[in-house]
């Protein structure tokens, strides 16, 4: 059967700061600017989930999206939406909420829940229309 | 001369909540629901900024969109991005941020200093893509 | 209290045809070309909700947009979705499904279950990014 | 019958360049900026186009979009896509491009040949995705 | 020369239904939900066709877009605008309509007829702006 | 450290023709239909920048967004916002300005100036929401 990959696009909004707790206050505003206001900002989030798998020949589906979504939601939306980044994410726990770190960070939470057979091919977030990272592993 | 409206479309990303510090944190979770988190939440907001005014003949324009776009930074784009609505933007003090008390507080600061012969006709604040409240004034 | 508009926007898929039942397929087709296909074809609706009222001081909304969505969703949206607009609509019996006759339905149907002091201002019905229909009562 | 707004999405390419020619060069740079380069610069276009009118109860259109489409094309679409708008478009001659003199332009073009019984309500031409001028008469 | 891939965007508007003749109707809506309804639904599909090759060092292009647009319509969107997907399409008789298996028959009717040294790289298939396949063969 | 991929959009309006001048008016019109107009068209350019590399440690950022949009600007922004791409650009000069030309001139003037660790990875140059053209070397 062809190889296809499939993408489910999701929201989520949020609060952050790009911050180093090591780093003086001045320190962090030198490198990081008006994103390391310690009065937090925020973004909504987009972020597009592609997998890739061999189309079921029962379904036609690489995987149902529906079950996609439900898993996103599970272990990222849930999590993550109407939050603070640096403060309330179990998993982001001493991680500096920068795009590059939360895409890897999404990766390896939400890679290890995929059915046998569907593969984590790429994951992008949008952190606003005009910047995004893309992780695909490695 | 003709009268046209003219639009220009800005950003801001800022954290908030929803909040009113007279009601318990209960009553805040009850009627505002996530949006009430005490670690915040944020939003890449756009602003659609519409003026109308008659054709000047000597430029053809209503008024440059250079003009405008820095008025509109230096009233609302410059005291809003990368800020906590509630903390740290001085006409907002005591507004529990909604998208519906924002966008009338930008009307009411931005409505003044419009050059003569031109007026503020609709003020857009989306909050997400699918979230937006308008205001004509009035 | 300042009057504000609030906007909400939803989706649902549905097939339709344009069609008259008591005109001859030769006539359907000739004024309503492709769009009377027989076998039916679709569209991703797009659907923005426009309400207006005074801005409740206790809350700062002029209707919570979760009161609006779900409003929305019982009365349209879980008519509609993933329906076929010429059969299985009850309140769609007999309508020929243009944009324009779907607007106005949606309106009276929308409009009745409003709360006090909210009013609908608004619908904007999208049938392709290219082609839509607004209502404003009237 | 209800009253509706229909709206039709155009677009165009074309070369521009804000300048007066009784004005010095450096008048021109002085007022127009960049957008007065005297080699060009140009825009994708889009032109949204809202009629209104009661709905036909034979065909339940205000209007078939495709009419309203096809007069666009031959009034506007067809004249301006892929030209310079100072050189080429003879009912341009004299005006300087700015997006208000456009839209003026095009309504005093489109106007007088909607059918009887359909009224051009609002035309909205982007210059860019950050700019647009509106007008409906007056 | 080098080699670069170019990409043009096109539309269509279908109805369909996920379903299986061979399976019981009870079966077919527990696994495909809302989309097996056998009043069909439908969608405005956007699919995007990217192909690769060795830039024409006397015309600048890889393929004219003019000339991959005919192709794609005469392939593709002719036979699939405005029309049922499960009922209408010869080259989809016997497919069950899920976006991944659409996009890989699009490919296998549109990849052989690609002119000598241009190759079919990508093809994506939109299904909602939340939902997509993509396809580059293997 | 995990290797990411950063993305910065960004927008430049400019003029063009597709035109050879070792080639008659005639055999320009024929190849390149109107975009050969000899008084010029324009687009609302967006080109999306795309570059990958670890993830430094101390920062948590591929490289700073900032520096990268500052970078673009410089060797692109600058030299072709508001410009004519066949008379204007230094870098371009001689070159036909197709779609795929230029995001291959563009490639060349902006890999050799990223900082070391950091590979440009994708180009991708749109010139209408249609039609886009990507480069990654080779």
């Amino acid at each position: 059967m062809p190889r296809v990959q499939i993408t489910r696009v999701l929201h989520f909004n949020a609060a952050h700061r790009l911050f180093r707790p090591d780093w003086s206050d001045e320190k962090n505003r030198e490198v990081f600017g008006p994103c390391s206001n310690p009065n937090w900002h925020g973004h909504n989030y987009e972020i597009e989930v592609t997998v890739s798998g061999e189309i079921d020949p029962d379904t036609g589906f690489v995987l149902d999206l529906k079950t996609l979504a439900e898993l996103v939601a599970d272990r990222l939306i849930d999590d993550l939406d109407h939050k603070n980044l640096n403060r309330e994410v179990a998993w982001l726990s001493g991680v500096n909420p920068t795009t590059e770190n939360l895409v890897v960070a999404m990766w390896n939470r939400l890679g290890p829940v995929l059915p046998d057979g569907v593969e984590l091919t790429r994951l992008v977030l949008q952190e606003t229309p005009r910047n995004r990272a893309e992780y695909s592993g490695g």
